[in-house]
């Protein structure tokens, strides 16, 4: 930390309470390494944020998710403005008290899950009506009310209410949503006030590149502290995905965090990482824990099969989680087998763990300028093994 | 622990490698506090053992689980021969190093389990023939094999074979029950053989005390390291369990430890350590703790009510356990409300740590021959609240 301060320069992006610190930029690639000083600590980049979507990363203690290597998580305004409430969440003092996490955390704006989860969904120029996925209560969300909402909460970085359109989608209707993102955009940035919270954009325009540069370009202009591509990974191909996370994490400032929502497989990480991106979040490690479906630096593990019964190995050779430190694969796919919780847990502090351990070896690779080099690993291992 | 070695003395009962030392007699009752040594370390008696069936103490990792105070716990024979079965675990080295709990472990028979689960039950004089309740595959199990099964899990105290009836039961079931018991147990007797091993004794005879004595008779005659009560808490009123410890404690070997199996309730432990008991297992805490109930030293929380919605105190003000110091009435009741793993984990912690906290009051309070102002103090926080 000490050296950090030392060598702080010119070139650090600060903005309030809040500071990205580029510590090094791979010669070969657009990848860098840094790290973003928060109210709560500072977690380093490239950055996964494991999903704690309902105050809690499913499965795993606030102290067995810091030993995972973790320094960000993420939480859903959209599900935690049905359950608890933000009235529940602001009196106990925001979400790092309710949750007991110390760490760093980014709340989403509720986008995404309007337009994937909620029902009866209309939309105007000023805001989203809808019914609850849990009750069918109507709900009204307006970015000015969205961004009011998430200062309550209190998370470290939170999101502009955008338009996430489904895929495939028009040309028209991908234009009115990156219409409607930048028009509100620029209401959650004159509602937002804690200086001690980044407010980060997000740009639409789903695979239209042209619609994508409108939107960076009016984005830019309103001078975020960091930016997100978000409607990807939303059912287009990972080729499709690629070409536009290629082209467009380099047109976003350079001084500060991007951030590309929802992804992803290893691939999808380490390949965008070398675009320039700086941030994930992703459902996969906890989602694919509770499977019994483990990430392994040899590729994936399916711990349900006959094959590990008598395997008094560790999950992961080359992992020191405490999953690994601590258990077979044969005591693990035990539990799956008999459907003890203790079998979801475990393996999602696995999984987390590896995510946060391919983070690490992308931030070492980065310093080294050897990004490259783990690019292809990472493909070599995990090319053709994309379903999970 | 350099105490008690100073203060060792002849009365200290050693066989094998294992060792009970009784360390201070309440002058008021029959309640004792002491310690067992294992090859696993030592447990504090009146123990507690949490139940961890199918070698999981459900949803707590052995750290966590250590950290509540817990220092043996029971792991089920039944369950673990048909699911992974006692290949897997003995060439994982055993229970211990399968499962990772490094502390003394105690397995029961399966006697209880063969006789409340299995189906198509079969008994007959030298053994029991049913079919498992997961597949309907039929399966033998006779005093000798399950002795030798119990050898292979290489708990610290293992269980004779024993017949449970079940409640109520006729007088002469009830004696054909105890002369098998009597008949197996001397079998388990002569084939155990590892000493590193304590093999205890189970009395049965139901309700009736003539049976009772018995067995008692015939099992102390045969010397084991230590007895238990069993069939008990199969289904009669607490007040009639309550004459039998009460009178039959006394009446096992006052040198060795006395287990009651299956109990219980806090009222029912304090009761049953007065009459002379030193060991309990009961799911209580794990069971109640996945259904949101909480023991507190108040007595009991339903965490699920509204009025804990914007409570934001520990769920026991007197606890010093992972769930209190770290989170709110309300975050945990958030959690079981939207259905979080999280939840159960949480309140299966804090109830273990209820419990090991009652048992570390009633070491405390016969050392200061209090034992009587505890059980009092018990019996008007939880009289009329014994459901659960």
């Amino acid at each position: 930390m000490a050296v950090w301060c030392c060598i702080a320069s010119a070139a650090n992006y600060v903005s309030g309470k809040m500071e990205f610190e580029i510590l090094h930029t791979d010669s070969n690639s657009n990848g860098r390494t840094g790290v973003v000083r928060t109210a709560h600590g500072e977690f380093r980049t490239p950055a996964f944020m494991p999903v704690g979507t309902r105050g809690t990363v499913k499965g795993i203690v606030p102290d067995l998710l810091k030993q995972t290597g973790s320094e960000i998580i993420l939480g859903n305004t959209y599900h935690l403005i049905l359950r608890p409430g933000v009235d529940v969440i602001e009196q106990a003092g925001g979400l790092h008290k309710f949750t007991g996490w110390d760490g760093s955390i980014l709340t989403d704006s509720g986008g995404f899950q309007v337009f994937s989860l909620a029902q009866l969904r209309k939309i105007d120029d000023e805001g989203v009506s809808f019914s609850s996925h849990i009750d069918g209560q109507v709900i009204r969300l307006e970015p000015a009310e969205v961004t009011r909402i998430q200062n309550r909460l209190g998370a470290d970085i939170i999101m502009a209410f955008d338009e996430c359109p489904p895929w495939p989608v028009d040309f028209e209707k991908a234009k009115e949503a990156v219409e409607r993102t930048i028009r509100w955009a620029k209401i959650c940035k004159e509602v937002h006030e804690r200086d001690e919270q980044w407010l980060f954009g997000i740009v639409q325009g789903s695979l239209f590149t042209e619609l994508r540069d409108i939107c960076v370009q009016e984005l830019v202009a309103l001078d975020f502290p960091g930016y997100a591509l978000g409607g990807l990974s939303v059912g287009e191909s990972a080729e499709l995905r690629k070409k536009i996370v290629d082209e467009f994490a380099p047109k976003l400032p350079a001084d500060k965090p991007r951030y590309l929502m929802g992804v992803g497989m290893p691939i999808d990480i380490v390949d965008s990482v070398a675009s320039g991106i700086d941030m994930f979040d992703c459902v996969l490690p906890t989602r694919n824990g509770r499977n019994g479906y483990a990430f392994t630096s040899s590729g994936p593990v399916k711990l349900r099969n006959e094959q590990y019964k008598f395997d008094f190995g560790p999950i992961d050779a080359n992992c020191s989680c405490y999953c690994c430190r601590k258990f077979s694969r044969a005591y693990v796919r035990h539990l799956f087998l008999v459907g003890e919780m203790l079998g979801p847990i475990l393996l999602s502090i696995h999984n987390v763990s590896f995510f946060q351990k391919l983070m690490n070896d992308i931030r070492q690779s980065i310093k080294e300028n050897k990004l490259s080099e783990l690019v292809e690993k990472v493909h070599n291992v995990w090319e053709d093994r994309r379903d999970c």
